[in-house]
C-alpha cells in the first residue's frame, strides 16, 4: 500500500461525465489498496470565465478580489469530484486549500506555498476516505485566499505529495507524457520514458507547456517521483499498464546512464529581439539599459552584451512578443541619457534548445548544434547556454526546419 | 453616521453592469457618511447551474459537497462587487462567510447562522473601507462550508446587521417593497409603508417570496429594522427619496395603531389535500396517522379532525403539491394498521389567508372573511388562524375571484 496523488487538469475535468470517468480511474487505484489524495483543476474554461468577469468591472483586476473569484472553479471541481466517488460506493471528501490547510505568502496571482498542515488528511486518509483538496490556491497568514498563478494546481499537487511523502505524484493531462520535441512539428518525435527533474525544468522554463516550472522545482527539492500520464486512456485499464505509462521524472543517477546526450528540443515562438546600438561601454550600462525594463515589469530572457569597439558596444536582449511594443518605448524614452546611437529590434524570431543531462560529460553538443544549423543555411543571431541546455535565437520562419534538423541530427528518433 | 446593511438579489447582481450600478449605489451611501456592509447574492442563474452540475454526477446530492459547490456563487458575487467598488475609487474588502467568521450548525444546505465574529468587519469599517460578505454561508465548528437554504442570504444579511448593531438592514430586490396582495392578481394592490414583523413573518411563512421566513425572524428576535425596497430604480436617486422607499419591518406599537385591521392576503396554490376517512377514534390516531408522513420527511401544513361519531373520525391535512403522490401512497401503505376505511385526496386546492395584528382587537374578522367567500358561492374546505392571521383551503379554481373580493371587502386598495 502507498500514498499517491493524482492531479488531473481542465479538459480531464471538463464535465460531468469526465468527472465521473476521473472518478473511476482514482476508485481503480483505491481499490488496489493505495491511499489516494487527488487535485483536480477547474473544469476548463472556468477559470478563463471568472478572469473575464473580473474584466468586464476592472480592466487591472484588483489582485486580492481576482484571487477570491478565481479560486471558486476549483472548489466546484473538487465538490464534484468527491460527489463522483460517492455516487460510486466510495468514502470521499473534498477541502478547498484554506480547510487543509494550504498557507501562502500574500503574492496574489502569483503566491508561493509556505506549508501544509497535513494532519487532517492523514486521519481522513487512514479512516479509508479518498481525499480531494483544490488545486492552485492557499491562504496567506490573514486568511485571505490566493492563488498560485495559471498551471498552480500541478504545484499543488507536488507540493502535496512533498508534504504527505507520497510514493509518487500522478500528473493526468490530456497529453501521454514529454516528447523529445512537439510531435506536431516531428511526426518521428518519441515519448521519454524518464526524464531527469533538471531537464524537465528546462524544458519547463522554455515554455514546454507539460508541467508548470515551479511544480518541477518542488519536485526537484523534495526529490517527489512525478509522472506525466494520459488521463483520455479508458480508465479501467489495468493498474500496472496505467502505473508505467506516460513519462517519469526521476532523481536517479542511474537512469541518466541510459539516456542519450540530449533528451529533448524545446521552441518558443513568443520571442522578439532588442538591440541598442553605439552605447557608451562604461560600468553599468547593462544596469542602465536593463533597470527600466525590469521597472516596467517586463521580463528579459536572453541577453548579449558585445567585445566594445572604440569604447562604445552594441547590447543586446529578448523579450515575449507581447512586451516589445512597451519595451522599445521604454528604452527610446531612456536613449538620451543612455548616449546610445540608435535602438533596434526584431519581433520575428524564435528561440529554439537542445536540453540533455549527457551534454555534460560529452564535449561536441554545441559544434553538432551549429554544424547542423549551417548546413541548413540557418543563422544564429544569440547564443545562450546552461550546463544541460544549449539556446539558439534564430528567425522564426526557419524554426521548424531547424527542430527537424535537429531531432534528425541527435537521432532523437531512436530508443 | 450610521452603519447600514445592504442585501442586493441575484436579479440586482445579474451582469456585471447590474453590479457596478450595486456599486454605485452603496458607493452613494457610503460617501453620505454611513458605514456600509454588503451582502450580495450569487448572480442570477448562477446557484440553478451549480446545482444542475451536481445533479448530473447525483441525483441526490450529497449535501455536504453540494454546499462546497453551491456557495461558490456568492463567493465569485463579493469579489466583483468589491472590484467595481474600488474601480470607482472606493476602498472595499470581500470576503468569504468562514473569513468573518460566520459560524453555523452542520445541518449542510439548511444550516442556521450561530454566531458572527465581527472584529474584522469593524476594523475595515473603522479605516474607511466598504466591506462585502457572502450571503448565503458560513463554517461549522470542524470548518466545513455550510448554507443556509434558498433565499439564505436575506437571513445572512439581517444576522449581520443584528450581531453589528446596524441601524438599519437595506432589502434591495425586484420588487419595491411588500404589498397588500400580489398585484398580477389584484390591481388595486397597494405597497404597504410598514408592516409589523408579525405580519411580515406570516407573509414569508405564508409563501410570499419577498422574504426568507427565517430572516424575518432573525429581524424580529433582534429588532433589526429591516426595508424591503427596489434595486431597479436609478442608483443615484437622492439618499433621502430611497432611504424613505418600499416597506419598512417595524417593532413599534405606536406604528401599529394607525394601521388598518387587515395588513395583507396571502395565498398559495402549492396546496394538495389528503383525507383519512373512517379511523378508530382511540388516543394517538394523529400521530398514527402523521409519523410515517414526517418519517418520509414530508412537510404537514394544515390539520383537522372531525367530531367522532360512532368512535369513527376522520382526518385531514394538506402537504405540499409535489408531495401528494408519495404521501398518499406513504398513507395507504399503513391503511390497514390505521384501521382506515379509505384514503381520498385533492391536488387542485389553495390557501388563502388575511394577515394583520388588527384582528387582535377586532373581532368579526373572520365572520366578515366568511361571508365574503360565501356571497361569491365559494366553499371552504379547511380553516385555521393564529393570533393574526386566518387560512382557508378553497377549491384553486375560485382563488383569484377570493383574494379580489376580500382585497375589496377589507378595503385594503385605501390607505
Amino acid at each position: 500500500m502507498a500514498l499517491i496523488v493524482h492531479k488531473y487538469g481542465g479538459t480531464s475535468m471538463g464535465s460531468t461525465d469526465r468527472i465521473k470517468n476521473v472518478a473511476k480511474r482514482v476508485a481503480k487505484w483505491h481499490d488496489a489498496g493505495h491511499q489516494i489524495v487527488v487535485v483536480p483543476s477547474a473544469m476548463s474554461g472556468e477559470t478563463n470565465r471568472l478572469i473575464g468577469l473580473a474584466k468586464e468591472i476592472m480592466d487591472q483586476p484588483d489582485p486580492r478580489e481576482l484571487d477570491m473569484i478565481a479560486s471558486t472553479g476549483e472548489q466546484v471541481s473538487v465538490g464534484l469530484l468527491s460527489m463522483a466517488l460517492l455516487a460510486i460506493g466510495k468514502q470521499a471528501v473534498s477541502y478547498a486549500g484554506w480547510q487543509v490547510a494550504i498557507k501562502t505568502d500574500s503574492a496574489f496571482t502569483k503566491a508561493r506555498i509556505q506549508s501544509i498542515d497535513d494532519e487532517k488528511v492523514k486521519r481522513d486518509l487512514d479512516a479509508g476516505k479518498i481525499v480531494i483538496i483544490t488545486g492552485f490556491q492557499g491562504v496567506d497568514e490573514h486568511d485571505n485566499i490566493a492563488t498560485l498563478g495559471r498551471g498552480g494546481s500541478d504545484t499543488s499537487a507536488v507540493a502535496i505529495a512533498a508534504a504527505m511523502k507520497a510514493s509518487e505524484c500522478l500528473i493526468f493531462t490530456d497529453v501521454d507524457g514529454v516528447y523529445t520535441t512537439d510531435p506536431r512539428v516531428v511526426s518521428e518525435a518519441r515519448r521519454l520514458k524518464t526524464i531527469t527533474f533538471e531537464e524537465m525544468l528546462e524544458l519547463a522554463s522554455l515554455g514546454s507547456k507539460v508541467l508548470q516550472t515551479r511544480s518541477v522545482e518542488f519536485a526537484g527539492n523534495y526529490r517527489v517521483p512525478t509522472r506525466v500520464l494520459s488521463s483520455l486512456t479508458d480508465p479501467m485499464l489495468p493498474l500496472e499498464i496505467e502505473a508505467n505509462s506516460g513519462t517519469l521524472i526521476s532523481f536517479e543517477e542511474d537512469t541518466n546512464m541510459e539516456q542519450a546526450v540530449i533528451s529533448g528540443i524545446a521552441f518558443n515562438r513568443d520571442e522578439a529581439k532588442i538591440t541598442v546600438l553605439g552605447v557608451p561601454d562604461r560600468p553599468g550600462v547593462a544596469y542602465h539599459i536593463l533597470g527600466p525594463v525590469a521597472d516596467a515589469n517586463i521580463e528579459v530572457d536572453m541577453i548579449i552584451q558585445n567585445q566594445s569597439v572604440d569604447g562604445k558596444t552594441d547590447f543586446t536582449f529578448t523579450v515575449s512578443r507581447g512586451e516589445y511594443t512597451r519595451a522599445l518605448a521604454v528604452l527610446e524614452a531612456n536613449r538620451e541619457s543612455l548616449g546610445a546611437a540608435s535602438i533596434t529590434g526584431d519581433a520575428k524570431v524564435s528561440k529554439l534548445s537542445v536540453v540533455g543531462v549527457g551534454m555534460r560529460s560529452h564535449v561536441g553538443v554545441a559544434s553538432q548544434m551549429f554544424r547542423t544549423l549551417s548546413e541548413e543555411g540557418i543563422n544564429i543571431m544569440m547564443i545562450s547556454t546552461s550546463e544541460i541546455k544549449i539556446s539558439v535565437l534564430i528567425d522564426e520562419k526557419y524554426m521548424e526546419l531547424a527542430v527537424r534538423a535537429l531531432h534528425k541530427a541527435f537521432e532523437l528518433e531512436k530508443a
